[in-house]
């Protein structure tokens, strides 16, 4: 089975590895006709990409893409859209020395068992580089979503057992980066002006849509939707949101959501980012012979993947609600 | 798009409605030649249905099935299972007296405003009644994963703030029952004996299937995987799992999914189940007119749905296993 | 991968065999609050059943159909539409002789090579009974096509060496079927009123999915759209249709799809469907032992099975054109 | 519905209009560690081009393919293989003044209404060049059933009134170039050592997929398997093949497909095509602003487009048979 692809109606295609000669992108099923802003999709590439300040990897990758199909003097023209970002830093091979053992906690073990084979440099195709991808395909979404006025926002809201303060938790990733650690973070997305009727009941509810994107991002480890794993302890009482004339509800619990489908109130949701694998703390592990060994990684890697997730969350938002919306058929018309 | 349909490979679709003539469900894509045991099915759905204990609704429901096609003496022919089971008890019509209004916490609404009709009895398609599909699927497919020696179990682990005693459980449940209130619960599910090497890298992740598959499911509102939200607090050297020789692994704070893809660890995961709305406390809401009202709930109802959900859990694990076995093409050949 | 369901938005999913309990088909994506008009379905489905007059099989099916899910007081309402259809002839068992053997020109050699069992009784789910649900779904699908004034109507055209003239292709079939033989038959099938639009450019073009839809029906062996094997002996200037004011077209030979699109002109296309290979001749053949061996035929059998098959050519050009319209989402708003 | 995309398991996306950047493909579902020979695809790319000889069109389009995804030290990843075509011949815009109008036989009409817009140079996506995505990816899975020994060979065998003669079609060819006109074409096509048992039994037929890849290929106007539209005039004595021991079969009617499942005979399909509408006549049709107009052709176009699509339907039969032997998973184990 083909599994690079995810949507239903707007389906996106990803592909390339990271350390190849390019990564890229088709988004089929997109309407005709629709005036695309390229620069707000640059915007959101550069929100994704490393090296933007201290917090994170000092690694360079331009991301500029080429649009090399699906576009017309500035309109969509209904052909699918094919984006690629070539690989300009590939040739700086750091990698190359742990190409024979498995790392703990990347996808080196489970990828080498399935497919016989092994990427010689980086994560190849697990590498979370392929999230340029699903950025691309979020922003464009996103300016589809736009003009129902719906927006979509996500931020870094707890790394480690910091919360809320954005100096508090940048002074908590530096404080990790300097001991070769790496920590964990939650991100909330919120997404505004959402219509009623988003979502099918059954099997493609708006939640179980969401649940499927977010989880299919690298690290993430929980989704929850509204209150989350909150309601563990909540009485019916208390979780109930009380609807109130005009679709007005006195709180929201629910995120938005009740049945699969949008209440028309914000749509809210969180992830649970683990702290990267990559650390520069001397580690057990077993190489490609099965024998047990000891490793130093090298390299730049980020101390909290988290810090850059944000815009790939809201991405996987984009999507969801955006193809949700035309596999329903009644919101364009 | 239908939408009454889950799976790639082992695909099932359901029909029908809590207060129709009955529901049903058809498993596509089952190997041939398969001993089916139907009593392990027959055991898998008691144990969803209300009324077995005073913790419960007492609404009586055999769900005896019908196995209708795509089995022949005793074996699986390769063509489609179809399954009914009779609603026996839709007579039974005390719900008439709410169907002008919107109850908080249910798909009422949103069904409503997507459809523009209302289904006068119960909750139609959205009723929880759908989940004995679920159950029926999974319960063929666990008996396929038995020949792996693979089993699965799920099991309630929290309500409302108690964790972990089935008696404590039981009395928190007994207590807010008293109340004509309802409350939340978690559910943990381990398998055991996965292969290395199911779920695929990019969008079908082994997790982000698992993710898409539990939040389909009513009242799920939390999805995690592994140490799930724990994560956010933890450095990569806490979390990473050490690997052993011949693929032994130190710990199992990943749930045993690296990159998507099975590790050859068991595999854990838990759901957070909402309270359910249905509570004997005076509410709230508004009804189709758009008109401020209060209601009291009738009917049977259950003080804590998580109760009855872990064979529900176990389905949908089983049936996500055993699709993505299928997809690989190398586990079943 | 599931291989029982058919379409894109508007998907039906058929199960049963032709001998078991019952058949039936599930109508995922049908839109909701639509009229249904049943008798409508129960005309269709007595246009496909057998014993209709003397140029057919003798066989009676009641072919009743049960509606058992979607459907509240004479309306759709969006949930999946379940209709069963019981067996009930299915006790008379003439077929148990040729349990052990290939029938030439039948699916028991294929099915038994592939799934290595045997339906003891008649064609199991390779039988044309299997047509029942396409009628059902078809029928479903021409009601929401009526509401765009869109009318399909086929006709059996050829009968061995026989055009046109319906008396002197029933005489062919009686003269045939005194001969013990089967003969093969030509249908046309035309729509009307089709808007300009219908079909996507590259691989769910219209033609394409009409192909791929009447080449699944048993027995057919071409399909030809426009006209078809004519084409090749055509010159560009004889072939091409002026397009004159206001899309009117000066002539059809592309049968109403250009690039894969509907133009607006009528809808013409045309399959070549085999004569029956259920025979009252002695024929040699092989049994499951790789034996040699003679048989004769016992049962009844229609001589021209082309003479029940428009309803299903119908059917299936319905289920085409309605499923492409909701694709593309601009038609239904 | 992203409608881009044709396959199951072994499933490709293709992107890219004629007169743009580039055209490209995806392949999605391609086993790893297989030694694709990339001389091969590059064989069968310089089979489709124009400019061969006389009889063909002389725009000159060199094809040269970049492989980016997915192949490494001569061998599959696993994952995606995505190849790009760059358009070097674009700037050569001869089209620009039929802009304003529809081609009769062209999909200027049904694109422009269903689209609102326009390709301003050349037939855009709908162009024929689409095809060299099919190529690449029916060259690919060519390469994977060399290793069953299945070898696939089409050829043109009916130009005009001509059969047979390779000679005599070629000087039927150039009588018509010589016209200004076009002619249709007719190809057959036949694949050896085929096993038996791949297809699915109902609507993935290997004849219905067949039928599907073929008539969504450019021009095609009639897929025949088999005996084709001779079987409206056979007798069922004479249509049925006899079945001797070891699966011999004393004649191949049916083309190799019995209840939609291969019989391990050789695989028997025709394509009509349609003689291309792009003549040197002067034709009526009208302009975009609704008024008829009379216009005169330009540019390099082929007499008789059947002569390159050989090619083309090798690569669409390849796809299918290698996408249902994945399928079916018991034949790559």
């Amino acid at each position: 089975m083909a599994s690079n692809s995810f949507g239903l109606i707007y389906r996106f295609t990803s592909f390339g590895e990271s350390h190849g000669d390019c990564l890229g992108v088709i988004l089929d099923g997109v309407p005709s006709n629709f005036p695309l802003d390229l620069t707000k999709i640059q915007a959101d590439l550069d929100r994704r990409k490393p090296g933007q300040n201290k917090l994170m990897s000092q690694r360079k990758e331009d991301d500029d893409f080429e649009l090399v199909s699906g576009y017309f003097e500035g309109k969509t023209t209904g052909t699918p859209l094919t984006f690629l970002v070539r690989n300009k830093d590939q040739k700086s091979r750091s990698y190359t020395d742990i190409v024979n053992l498995y790392r703990p906690g990347h996808a080196d073990y489970t990828y080498h068992k399935k497919y016989k084979n092994y990427n010689p440099y980086g994560g190849g195709r697990s590498s979370a580089r392929e999230t340029l991808a699903r950025v691309i395909a979020g922003s464009v979404a996103k300016q589809f979503l736009e003009t129902f006025n719906i927006s979509i926002e996500a931020q870094l809201t707890q790394v480690g057992d910091i919360k809320g303060s954005v100096d508090l938790m940048h002074e908590e990733i530096l404080r990790v980066k300097k001991l070769g650690n790496s920590i964990g973070g939650k991100i909330e997305v919120r997404a505004k002006n959402i219509p009623v009727g988003v979502g099918e009941p059954i099997y493609e509810k708006l939640d179980a849509r969401l649940a499927y994107a977010f989880m299919s991002i690298n690290a993430v480890k929980a989704v929850e939707i509204g209150d989350g794993v909150e309601v563990v302890t909540k009485m019916g009482s208390e979780n109930n949101d009380v609807i109130r004339k005009d679709g007005r509800f006195e709180s929201n619990h629910s995120g938005g959501i009740l049945g699969g489908i949008s209440t028309g109130q914000d749509l809210l949701a969180s992830v649970s980012i683990k702290p990267t694998p990559s650390i520069f703390v001397t580690q057990d592990t077993i190489n490609k012979n099965n024998e047990e060994v000891q490793f130093d990684l090298k390299g730049r890697h980020d101390p909290c993947v988290a810090l850059r997730a944000p815009v790939i969350i809201e991405a996987m938002m984009a999507q969801v609600v955006f193809d949700l919306m035309l596999l329903d058929g009644s919101f364009f018309s």
